[in-house]
């Protein structure tokens, strides 16, 4: 097996209401990219955040108490730390300058996934999309490929460093389950589920990354069986998790 | 940019001794991957530990109280338990059947790394290489290629799912820090530091898993600046930890 991983390269910026599956069509056939069959897609969730109009204007936020208490702390926008606030249904920890917090989706990242790199104005902050799994599906139905990931840039305790993570699946399953199969010596592979969709996720984000911010990537090669699958199978259930 | 990620599918099982750096060597040749110049390896840390002859004789482990009381209640082998607690520095967690242990590396894991997967027999057990960057050096100087990661496949909180992450790293920077860099609309890029060894060996990881347990992976077409490199930089310090 041979995986080839290439970036689109020519992406114009993306605006609310701009139709992402036609531009990323329109920018693959300039560069020779197919895109149909089993081609896998990772898109960053940014572009998909500001096509969808998942921007919100700060001037329109009125911070809380506690936003405001913890902009002063940690020195930052008390709207933003507002919006972030209500991106999430838990904070998981607020603590040294860092809000890492469980979303709405379940998922658990710094700042509920709020951001501003790449957004015009200070103004401005874009949030993750409302149904990411469903992006990914309608992508994917549009671009005719064989599964689309959508990615976020996320951090994760013990190791530094973010790494890019599956937040939106369609066209695989999230896991890749060994645990039926046994190793060379016929051992049962105990407790081998692979986070498949992650792999996927950090290997186009070497490329979203070095190739100066192309935040659509190609993954050919690769061998999967096709499913509709979902983000939320990469989420641990909190009452499974040791750490939260 | 375009990256061309394939296994070595014909390495022979690797036994104590055994000169890893040659057999890959060997193995390249007859599938024609050329393994010189700008050619990144991953290595699973299976064959590393193997080669190295990190293989306990679980015959000779003596288990301590603890290990008896653990091993009871999760149902484990005492002599493993054993292992496991003396190849841990701390124990972070122990609860619910799941023991995540801080190596002597400083490495956070589940079992401390301890594996019997793809080892023959209920007496024996891989452990982690003992410095596993010192085992990435001798092995990118012995195959002249331009950077070597050892990757061990690892749960993480919140998620489900393993990933592979990088223990060893020679011949790159295991971080790359974009802070100074400012995004499209001139915003400085806050806290941008992608654990690029980790994106790395979970591309890798892909194809590790798929090709039916392939331990050598090459990537090729990745731009990167030659640095000697250490795993140690993705070790995030207990003191800076929020969840240890």
């Amino acid at each position: 097996m041979r995986l080839e991983i290439s970036a689109l390269a020519g992406l114009p910026e993306i605006r609310p209401g701009d139709d992402l599956a036609a531009l990323i069509r329109a920018s693959a056939a300039l560069e020779n990219q197919p895109i149909e069959g089993p081609v896998l897609i990772a898109v960053a969730q940014k572009v998909v955040s500001k096509a969808e109009g998942a921007v919100v204007d700060l001037r329109q936020v009125e911070p809380s108490a506690m936003a405001y208490a913890w902009a002063a702390q940690s020195n930052r926008d008390a709207r933003l730390v507002e919006l972030i606030l209500r991106q999430s249904r838990r904070i998981v920890k607020m603590d040294r300058g860092l809000l890492i917090c469980e979303t709405q989706h379940g998922l658990v990242c710094a700042n509920a996934g709020v951001d501003q790199s790449n957004v015009a104005g200070d103004d401005f902050a874009t949030v993750l999309p409302a149904d990411p799994d469903a992006s990914a599906r309608r992508l994917r139905s549009m671009l005719g490929c064989g599964a689309v990931i959508i990615t976020d840039t996320f951090g994760r305790p013990w190791r530094e460093g973010l790494v890019d993570v599956a937040i939106g699946v369609s066209g695989l399953e999230g896991l890749e389950d060994y645990r039926g199969s046994t190793d060379r010596h016929g051992r049962k592979l105990g407790s081998t589920i692979i986070a498949i969709a992650d792999q996927l996720a950090a290997a186009a984000g070497l490329l979203m990354r070095k190739a100066d911010g192309c935040p659509v990537v190609f993954v050919r090669g690769m061998v999967w069986q096709q499913a509709e699958g979902s983000a939320r199978a990469l989420i641990r259930p909190r009452e499974q998790d040791l750490f939260r």
